[in-house]
């Protein structure tokens, strides 16, 4: 019998509802999807929460003493070394968890989960993938926003990263993978965009490459993945965001501006509420940090109990589907082709076999300091017997 | 009495409708908001359109032999000298025109006017600007796609230009501008930005800075104008663009999919048809090329008559507001500043009184072919006749 996946890692402290919202939604993945998890944060809040669900007892908790704010950014994951989030990657290290969930600030998260899980191997920058409501199947875009320079190789990692999540996110055997540029034609779009256009057309590199695509396509499922960098990824959903908000509050006034037009509302009002929640983030789920050694799922900040279920429910499902192996294997694929050693921190005979995470993966601007503390972990002794007890099963069909 | 403006000479062979509906635009502009055109393209289709609207011997009419395709980019404008817009831009240099209107292909006008009309004296890159229909004021975008690639020093020119457009188009004294990046906080965003935060933050540059923006703040009017690079804010827009049309669709099967439905969505009509108007791009005129020696508006290249209409009207305006003058003055504030060495190719000595255009003010990389033929331009002796005529009036207002 395969050993179960180990519990998902779940950041009470993060977000604009923690820990109350965020350990209501645990627990709705608890009882309605039989998710399990180990609930990180200060024990006595989220013990309290549990008592109020009814379920105290039943989802493992470890202490952490300290919780990043929702404004904090990069900079507190060297800071705090005992944040909720830190402890959360610290467990995934340890291999007692297979991924975490936060709905704390993104900066924070994507830093402090860098900082601790490190880069996977050959994965030369992490990045976020968002999954749009597209029609009949849903668009993967990435990177949303962890890495906003990029160079031509990184947008072709970016490729493999997001195949890997189409195929266990969607269930796709080959997805079909476009470059968000300004124009169709290859020699379209700006410097960086036109040499991945090369690289990825060279059809070397293990991807299901399907040309450019452009703003206007990205709600339009013509792709199964889109590929771009973090500034121009994170731009365009916020204005995808922004526009869906905006012309949903037009229609709402359009529709009610007369006594008339009212009634008509009240005809639609069915349909019109299934439309919204297709647009509503909180039913999609968060976005997912891919490249490092550990999935690490970030709800939006002000995520309510639900975004809170269907983030646990996704990384659940992405460390049974053995994500990280899966994007390993996908890099690889580009790593082995002829264009093996375009990473511009390769060396002779330094290729598949060599040591994850050294200094010289990075380049040196973004390489952490060197005085980075070591990650200081001390669950309390009564969160680390509640570790050890039996945990709910797991659900039948992972 | 000071000398009306020149009129505006319009492509009539670009578009995906051309002709028929660019000459039809351009009836409308004349008959109904009396704007003083000079019609470029094939003399006899011209006029036969023109008669076909019973208006024939009124507008004057200037020859082209060739056209550019609505698929070719940026090569045509060498390869075809005498194109219909490479001729309107001959007029704007002979001062026989104040401005141009195409709606030809995005490439091919930014490429042709950037050859024939050469950048203003000072200006680094031209910029598209778009303006947005937000309330209760339109904000201004830019650039939207004539410069991909971009130094920090760039976006603050782009600054500059939006200062001047809103200026003159929306009549604000002080416009508010913005910096589009993905993070709130001055740390936020790319190298580029960054760096062009720190410049437009230092207030030297007489642009009033409001800080960085994000895509979810485009539709918001916060600022009336929204600085970034082409490659940005191209798919930015055409992320909105593809927004707005999926949201309509799917309200439009959401309104209609029951008979109930369809009842509230007959009691609504007249107000849902006034809200696709507003973002409609037929309403708000297409794009402006901005920095060159003479103002360049690019229509859709779908535009229909009435989009070619706003745009003849909105050339006329920014030739009436002086809008090279503006942003002649807006760019020379931020020269004269303590930055006013920044611009990397200046030498010393070279600032405010050195010739424009020299092929030193640009890198290397963006410097056109040495070979490229010189403009000839021959209208035919019945064009320049018809050009010496008197044209209507100018509107009162102007």
């Amino acid at each position: 019998m395969a050993r179960p996946a180990a519990p998902v890692a779940v950041d009470t402290m993060g977000g604009d509802h923690a820990p109350e919202e965020v350990v209501a939604g645990a627990v709705g993945a608890v009882r309605e999807h039989g998710v399990r998890l180990i609930l990180v944060g200060q024990a006595p809040r989220i013990r309290a929460e549990l008592d109020r669900h009814g379920i105290a007892g039943e989802i493992p908790i470890v202490h952490a003493d300290e919780a990043l704010d929702m404004g904090e950014g990069a900079l507190a994951s060297w800071r705090k070394p005992r944040s909720s989030i830190a402890i959360a990657c610290h467990l995934i290290k340890q291999g007692r968890a297979s991924a975490l969930v936060s709905a704390g600030s993104t900066a924070g998260v994507v830093a402090t989960s860098r900082l601790r899980l490190k880069g996977q191997q050959g994965v030369l920058r992490p990045a976020i993938a968002v999954t749009l409501p597209t029609e009949p199947r849903p668009t993967v875009l990435l990177d949303a926003g962890a890495t906003a320079d990029v160079k031509p190789e990184t947008l072709v990692q970016f490729a493999a990263l997001g195949t890997a999540y189409a195929q266990v996110r969607l269930g796709l055997a080959k997805p079909r993978v476009g470059l968000l540029t300004i124009g169709a034609e290859p020699g379209k779009g700006n410097k960086v965009t036109r040499r991945a256009h090369e690289l990825l057309a060279s059809g070397q590199h293990g991807v299901e490459f399907a040309g450019n695509v452009e703003g206007h396509d990205l709600l339009r499922g013509t792709v199964d993945v889109v590929v771009t960098d973090g500034f121009t990824g994170n731009v365009a959903l916020k204005t995808m965001e922004g526009t869906v908000r905006m012309a949903f509050a037009e229609m709402r006034s359009a529709m009610t501006a007369s006594p008339a037009a009212k009634v008509g509302a009240l005809l639609q009002r069915r349909r019109l509420q299934a439309l919204r929640d297709r647009f509503d983030s909180d039913t999609y789920g968060g976005g997912v940090l891919l490249g490092l050694n550990g999935t690490v799922v970030i709800a939006h900040g002000a995520a309510q109990a639900r975004a809170i279920t269907s983030a646990c429910l996704l990384a659940h499902e992405l460390a049974a589907g053995r994500i990280v192996d899966r994007i390993r294997e996908q890099v690889a694929a580009t790593r082995t082709s002829r264009f093996g050693r375009w990473t511009h921190n390769d060396r002779e005979g330094d290729k598949q076999d060599r040591p994850a995470d050294k200094p010289a993966d990075r380049p040196a601007e973004e390489a952490p300091p060197a005085a980075a503390p070591p990650p200081v972990v001390r669950p309390t002794p009564e969160a680390a017997d509640r570790l050890a007890e039996a945990a709910p099963e797991p659900p039948a069909d992972s």
